[in-house]
């Protein structure tokens, strides 16, 4: 069982694996390593959302703003974490038209002028088309109400990472 | 002035410059980033003080378990993060003979199982020699009293980081 595997790991290796689980956030990871046992993968997880839960405004931002730009530069050039590497891609955001390339560009610069932080969104559940109508729909929303959307979307993109490690734990071949 | 330059960043360029200014932690630039315009670096040095002051106890030792271990593998390997990498090096660890490597290991081991995180000391403040006698020393410290000389030298550190990109501000070319 993997939830056996992640208790019985030392803080080094809980921090390698889970370290990325919210993105380039390890501080979450080598918080809650102090709280185990976990139960199961719902436990751990609900250590990570009451972390972020008791961060101020200003912290919980702060976790928005450890995300890239969706198809942002660091995408382009591939210097993103595995993770969003990996879940851009496979919204299909490496394969934008100039015309897409441009509107989200504009978007994503309207959006982090507005709300002070970048947009995310949990990309594997989603494609480029949602992702620019999703993102064209919340510049609309008022700054406390995106602040609790975009938290959602990376408690969403946490849960898809964590079920990664999860199947990598069973099968290793899987990595 | 580097403060109003520090200022005027957006929260990109300010997470790139003062992102490691607490050892692999970006989120506590990323959300001090919000309680700008700081009237100087002593103003801004107190938001992170308050960031880690206010968080529980898993999140004080979870900022330490971010660091590395003093000689360690990874400063071995040259994947430690530029300032460790830097910091760690002008303390003369790179010059370690195989006793003092063995030491130093030994010690590490011992501290980590002791406590839960990795020794934190302040580097550059310091020499091979007087870290070893530091571990050494520590190592008989109460939990609480250790937590709380460990975060000392996080503040140091931070302090030095912040003064290096004062000057790099102030006189590009010491970049």
């Amino acid at each position: 069982m993997s939830i056996q595997m992640i208790n019985s790991m030392d803080f080094e290796e809980f921090i390698d694996i889970l370290g990325n689980i919210i993105e380039n956030c390890p501080l979450i990871a080598a918080t809650i390593w102090s709280q185990r046992p976990f139960k199961d993968l719902t436990d751990l997880k609900k250590h990570v959302f009451d972390f972020i839960e008791a961060l101020p405004q200003s912290g919980k931002e702060g976790i928005l703003r450890c995300h890239p730009d969706i198809a942002g530069r660091e995408f382009e050039q591939g210097t993103l974490t595995p993770q969003s590497q990996r879940e851009q891609r496979e919204a299909g955001l490496s394969d934008l038209s100039l015309e897409e390339r441009r509107r989200l560009g504009h978007l994503n610069s309207a959006y982090k002028t507005r709300f002070g932080f970048p947009f995310v969104i949990a990309a594997r559940l989603s494609d480029k088309a949602t992702i620019l109508k999703e993102l064209e729909r919340r510049l609309k929303n008022q700054p406390a109400q995106e602040l609790s959307t975009a938290l959602e979307e990376v408690l969403k993109i946490c849960h898809l990472r964590l079920e990664d490690i999860r199947q990598s734990l069973e099968d290793p071949a899987k990595l």
